[in-house]
């Protein structure tokens, strides 16, 4: 008889090159659609309507951008991340194919690089993600690495690797999809007259808007992605912890921000590139996220004069309006009421 | 370098006969409908069940009304009412064609009427909306009026102009869909033997269920309708306005109210017209809805003697149970517990 | 001019014998499936992806085994358990036909057993309650009794019928989806290694993972089902009750314990049987809910050597870990932890 859950990987148990399948495949529907509008309220014209959409060269609505990175983040969890302290960062994020209702998602990971601590109980796991639909074809291609406790302390530590992540996905690298075009894009529909001509490197954007989060609404979006994490879902449990109280899953916030962004952003309708992140400090259920923007960069794509693309920072508060752009001190000291800092890329219509 | 966010309008903006095409066309899926069933229990045999929808003569189950309703009407909130300080009141609503899952809804507004307030700090705007499906065929054509803040007090009052506005929509303007019919219309699974014959003018119903409603539930609701208004969302916001926390959406009620008539009026599958409609006092989280409608008339449909229509007042109240029906004192004042008195007419098959 | 509203029924309103045509039939969606991920994070492979499903030789993913269950129950509300004391007990609940996206379900109760309390104020009601899809095929076929309370506690008792109801569904009467065939099933993807053959009677299971309920989770989802009993809902009527608050509907906790159960059971992809169950003590919005199963029997079933059967006991507790496997005490008391005691019958494959 042997025990049969699972107790998810340790430090210990990842070795370089390591390739992992993992659980549940997920169809994806437009029920999931409506729960993502529900949870996070977000506007974006090509992913709410499929007229829209049609009118862009797609054949129906895509999912939004980050709902896809759920539910390819969700699969990694049980076996990358139940053990983690902390999620660390993202890398190297590009978005493939779009998804569609209908459309089943899956993922395999393989582990780039290792390195113990110092103290000899963690340390942090370097992987790259890889998640496909039903065909094969990529969704998303992108690297995160996690402090992972040990369980054995006394295992020996592996030879440390450290992966080379460059810090921006290159215009080259970016990906839009084969029969999307502008040439019919209604910005009145769209809901902003603002295109990728008429922003500026160094912008910055205060999205005025913002959103209180309830225990519920974390709950169900996280489980949604089947996201297993237990810190999201156990209260009693959390009461023993440091924080006394469940933890909101960071992708919460990201997709927060990205809803919240729609002001001021309107036209930014693809996400194409994750270039890194940092969930800059935890947030709770009470929590009002509010959010702002600076056009890190402004590039164009090859082989395409109708859409551009715009590098962003969102930054994501809490408790805490943008009208100032909270960020960083002079020490480089991020504000207490930051939560996120996330680096990304997104595709505009040019004029 | 342009702001690039938008600020919504203020009663200084609108002017007599403007037109609004309001951003983000919206395809309603089964998704909306699962959520919507989730966030207020209805039970309308038309809309619960694809078969009982074909034994009526229709392609599949339809929206609920008022999920067709909050959609056109969430459009417009961006543009219309961002920085209003109160909604007013409704008139001339019609339902037109019924939404199906995987119809597109958009809507466009006129301005029909302005009217400065006294003091020079607002004004009330009356804008009719029309809410379209991917063909142009008309969904559902209403008025409101709502008080809107002027951001520059200086600003010169428009000529007033107050729309005449019938108080009830005549019963040759109700639009029963053209294939409908009640032929094998089954009452032991419909919930009722009561028919339109069986209703008197003056009849008032306790609707006896009640349902308490929570942050996330509002919150969930009003997102679906990609209905912006911060006051549902920003409790940090709301704790310096004068109720301290989150506003629900006025539309909330109206769906609970709606769900809750299920028990008294389960066989009036269809709404067909909102004569006039207040929210009467603001509901918070936490708040207990119960609900009464009482006849205010009988109308036979022109050319259909299958199926009659009913005028209803519905009133929804807050933490008071409805056995007998609180309402307006001696003097006209509403009871301190209602939240809406809602008129509206209702299609019933006829013996 | 009549009551239109739904009092529900009496103890002495019930006859043996007599048949209930529940109202309003339903028709599920992918919409439902979302919410009801979203809700529990159900993980089971052949209900997450319509390509595992297609690879069990199934046309697409199925419902889950109890939120078809739950759309069943949900229906008898109104006319069996509005004035019930308490759900006292399950048996002989047989899964029929999979449930897919676009079936509409119903369902009709029969009396086979009445006996009144002997204070007279409230009596037993037994009902065997058939679900079938839009073509008749039966999903689900089961036994339930509850308390219900007298209205006329004058009303003579009936003659008393206790109706002999088996423990246990028989090998025999379980039903395995005629298509299903398990020859490419890949355990990597559905997220164990352990099939049928390793599992041992007596086994203990603690599933580990734990989740805590709001209040906007339970009512959404019994919502879901358009289960209507009021004490889910109506926090102001429930203040004056013996509980202080809404109370969970006990479905609610079924669902979470199998969910749960995934971590441990991720290859007992079907539910074919319900045995019995207890709803051993209520539950809050604020429990944190966990479970342990152990593994009764071990079933084959005839005609098939490539899947088998495990009857199971999964049991769900309130506030408390399952490492110790909490359950009775030596006098046969539940621990007050306990909130459900549930026996079923699950299908695995074989090696």
């Amino acid at each position: 008889m042997t025990i049969k859950t699972n107790p998810g990987n340790f430090f210990e148990d990842f070795r370089m090159g390591q390739e992992l399948i993992h659980a549940t495949p997920r169809t994806v529907t437009a029920g999931d659609v409506a729960l993502y509008t529900g949870l996070f309220g977000v506007r974006f014209a090509i992913n709410s309507s499929a007229e829209f959409a049609r009118g862009m060269g797609l054949p129906e609505a895509p999912l939004d951008d980050f709902l896809a990175f759920h539910f390819v983040f969700g699969k990694t969890v049980p076996d990358i991340s139940l053990n983690a302290v902390a999620n660390l960062g993202y890398a190297q994020g590009r978005f493939g194919v779009p998804i569609y209702p209908g459309d089943t998602v899956s993922t395999t990971s393989t582990v780039i690089g290792l390195r113990q601590n110092k103290d000899g109980k963690s340390g942090v796991v370097y992987v790259r993600s890889i998640g496909v639909n039903q065909t094969g074809a990529m969704v998303l291609d992108y690297c995160r690495w996690v402090m992972v406790r040990k369980q054995n302390e006394a295992a020996a530590a592996p030879e440390p690797v450290t992966p080379t992540l460059p810090g921006v996905v290159a215009a080259g690298d970016l990906q839009v999809p084969d029969t999307l075009h502008v040439a019919g894009y209604n910005t009145a529909l769209a809901g902003s007259p603002y295109l990728w001509d008429d922003y500026v490197v160094g912008e910055k954007i205060d999205h005025v808007d913002a959103m209180t989060i309830e225990e519920a609404e974390h709950m169900i979006a996280t489980r949604l992605y089947q996201n297993t994490a237990k810190v999201h879902f156990d209260a009693m449990m959390q009461k023993a912890s440091r924080f006394g109280r469940r933890l909101i899953y960071g992708g919460h916030i990201i997709s927060l921000a990205r809803s919240l962004s729609f002001n001021g952003l309107a036209n930014a309708f693809k996400v194409v590139a994750i270039n890194g992140g940092r969930h800059v400090s935890p947030t709770f259920a009470g929590h009002t996220i509010y959010a702002w923007s600076e056009v890190l960069g402004k590039m164009e794509i090859p082989g395409r004069s109708d859409v551009g693309a715009l590098r962003l920072r969102t930054v994501a508060t809490k408790d805490k309006a943008c009208a100032d752009f909270p960020f960083k001190d002079a020490e480089g000291n991020y504000d207490p009421s930051v939560a996120l800092d996330f680096d990304y890329t997104v595709l505009m219509p040019r004029r």
